[in-house]
């Protein structure tokens, strides 16, 4: 890409009402745009990278088997009302009448969607296990939306829905989706630990948090220091899951069963939510199969959520500094940033377009910076956009056949030559 | 992926509710569940055939320089007032009072948001032609909401905005994404007709509906036969406008400039719909550049839609038959069906599994019927599904080594070697 032609619309200031570090760099990399309180616009760049946090996460969903689809964001009262939820929720939820003045709302979670779906077409057994998925707009109205797309009020959730005939399967589907989770998370380069959590209005019995250690992060957890060092292969839920770990409303001083010099008190910031709530869902709304034994019984259901929209600002509070954003390759909106400093030198300019043209070919994602701009204004901004990899091609590229290549993460400068830089960054 | 795992849940019944072909056969193939008057939750099958399309229309967007944002759903009313439609646009938009009771609505199109944007961002003619586009959920509280997909109250639709200069470069950018979209909708195996149309709630000069023929469409058009006998090659801006095109609100039978004789009428589905409006917006929202000779001018605009959701429909209602869908290849679910006669027979098992492997090894994308289920119940489901290629193993893949491969669109069956197969579907 382009960047003359692009639309990045850097800021030189830092925004005043952006408390957190990754909400002002969002804005003054022209990631996204405030709407009103807590509702956004992503422009193309903060866009390029929530596309991406999706494929990593419709990837692994797809890996153990659960299947994508797609709700509603405006669904009828009715099925809410059904579930409890719909008094229950209270002014979080966004609630409209429509022209005929039928209730509607804007849905929040979709437990009482989904199971509706699976009561009208899961009849038997056989059908199970089930786990269906998607990734849709929410809408929570919350009171005081802070922190940028961390506590937003229109937010991106993949949020996923699991059906079973027993709870042992159920708690089968649990465990694969609890591993999964740390692997997704781990593809962004980020270790997540899995926290006992409250049920909340999502009820049910068993429930974990995915929690990253962030000092901006909003809740405080308690966890075993031994999970600083599990190592990604030991991560597996027989080990975490049987380490002590808890969210703040979980955690009681008197009763925790590790000795206070190995706990760890840190500020966390929530990626990831699942639960186990049994048949309090199928219950009220009839999903029920027939069993082998020609019983009918309601489904043993799961949710399981990951906050899409807010991982950007997540990945960004884990991965920064004081010039900008270090994305992770995997999710870095492009890989390689080329600087071409003497933009209007025809000697210059042949190189770095070829170089443009030989990267893109090799399937590189490069953001070339063809603007006529001073070199300062040019490093500045791109250090903090953050690619992972800068090429600078000015003078001394002419004169030697040499091009800088800096380490976005580490600061290293190396240099290499002309006709071999694409090798070294595929 | 494998039906016995897979979640479509075909019906064997017509609905009574469904009209039209596509929207009885959307409920059959277990693409869509309705949830309430026009608003659907998309099924793994739909789903598949819906992100098809979105990935044909965001390359051809990326293709002519278009830069892809996402905006929210959810907008606060002030922008609307600015430009005049809040009161306009009526019962249509789906209006929304917030816990702090501050006016809202669900977007049912974006000139204001985007032209706000842009507006903040982009100071100066060098940043121009902008175009900037989005694939995001819209809501337009229908009256009648009917047809299934094709007039929901909540649809997905891609919707470009762009901005230039001048008069000149903004039809020049018209031109352009004019012939985008006629190549957009051949790659999914569409010819549309662009056909004059009145500017209605968007405003503005100059404007072209896309129409695909088709008996079910709700609007009549009015054309000249010699776009029946244009080719794909011929179907440009310069030639295609010159052409006689009209919409209903549009033609007048008095001041038809072609003889009756050279005109056809058909019933048409519009599939996308573009606008040129000047500074309609731009004057409004003081969406304003400098230019090269330091005056500040307001920005030339334009709209273009295309009915992301309303096309799985609308091919539906061009490509079908009495037995099911007929998807074309581009936007089909999976490209081939591959049936096992004899779940539970060793020899065809493994040979089938074989198969699937060595195909989905191969970047297939093959629905594998694993169920164990009569012939008759596979082969009328695979019909119904549509997918373009069906191979079919049984008792005589066994004795011969062969396959049979049916071509979904014409029912030619033909015998290919188990061996040779994979080449063959490639």
């Amino acid at each position: 890409m382009r960047l003359s032609q692009y639309f990045i619309p850097t800021l030189k200031e830092t925004p005043s009402e952006a408390q957190i570090a990754s909400h002002r760099l969002m804005l003054r990399a022209g990631m996204v745009n405030q709407e009103t309180s807590g509702i956004y616009t992503w422009l193309p760049l903060g866009l390029r990278v929530l596309e991406k946090i999706q494929k990593i996460v419709c990837e692994e969903q797809d890996r153990i088997g659960c299947h994508k689809v797609l709700m509603p964001t405006i669904q009828p009262a009715e099925l809410w009302k059904k579930s409890g939820r719909y008094e229950a929720y209270g002014k979080e939820m966004l609630r409209i009448t429509d022209r005929h003045e039928r209730e509607m709302l804007y849905g929040p979670t979709n437990e009482e969607v989904i199971t509706d779906v699976v009561a009208q077409y899961v009849k038997s057994y056989r059908a199970l296990p089930l786990v269906l998925y998607q990734i849709q707009w929410k809408f929570r109205d919350e009171i005081r939306p802070r922190f940028g797309v961390m506590r937003g009020r229109e937010f991106l959730m993949k949020d996923g829905y699991s059906f079973d005939l027993s709870y042992e399967a159920a708690t089968d589907t649990y465990k694969k989706i609890y591993e999964s989770y740390l692997r997704t998370f781990r593809r962004m380069g980020l270790t997540a630990i899995p926290v006992r959590a409250d049920t909340g209005a999502i009820g049910g019995d068993l429930s974990h948090e995915f929690q990253i250690v962030a000092p901006t992060g909003e809740s405080t957890i308690y966890y075993d220091g031994k999970f600083d060092s599990l190592s990604a292969a030991d991560m597996t839920f027989d080990i975490a899951s049987k380490l002590y770990a808890a969210a703040d409303e979980m955690h009681k001083a008197d009763e925790c069963p590790i000795p206070a010099d190995h706990l760890k008190t840190a500020r966390g910031i929530e990626i990831g939510h699942i639960f186990y709530f049994g048949t309090k869902y199928s219950e009220p709304l009839g999903a029920k199969v027939t069993t082998p034994d020609g019983q009918t019984i309601p489904l043993e259901m799961g949710s399981y959520g990951i906050g899409v929209s807010r991982l950007v600002g997540a990945i960004i509070e884990a991965f920064h500094d004081d010039k900008g954003i270090i994305w992770p390759e995997a999710v870095a909106p492009f890989k390689v940033g080329l600087i071409n400093l003497k933009v209007g030198d025809i000697k210059i300019d042949t190189l770095a377009e070829g170089l443009y043209t030989q990267l893109s070919n090799k399937g590189i994602e490069v953001l070339y910076d063809d603007r006529d701009e001073r070199a300062g204004t040019k490093f500045a901004d791109m250090d903090l956009i953050g690619l992972p990899w800068q090429i600078v091609l000015g003078n001394r590229t002419v004169e030697t056949g040499m091009v800088e290549l800096k380490n976005r993460k580490t600061g290293e400068k190396i240099e290499v030559a002309l006709d071999q830089i694409a090798d070294k960054v595929c």
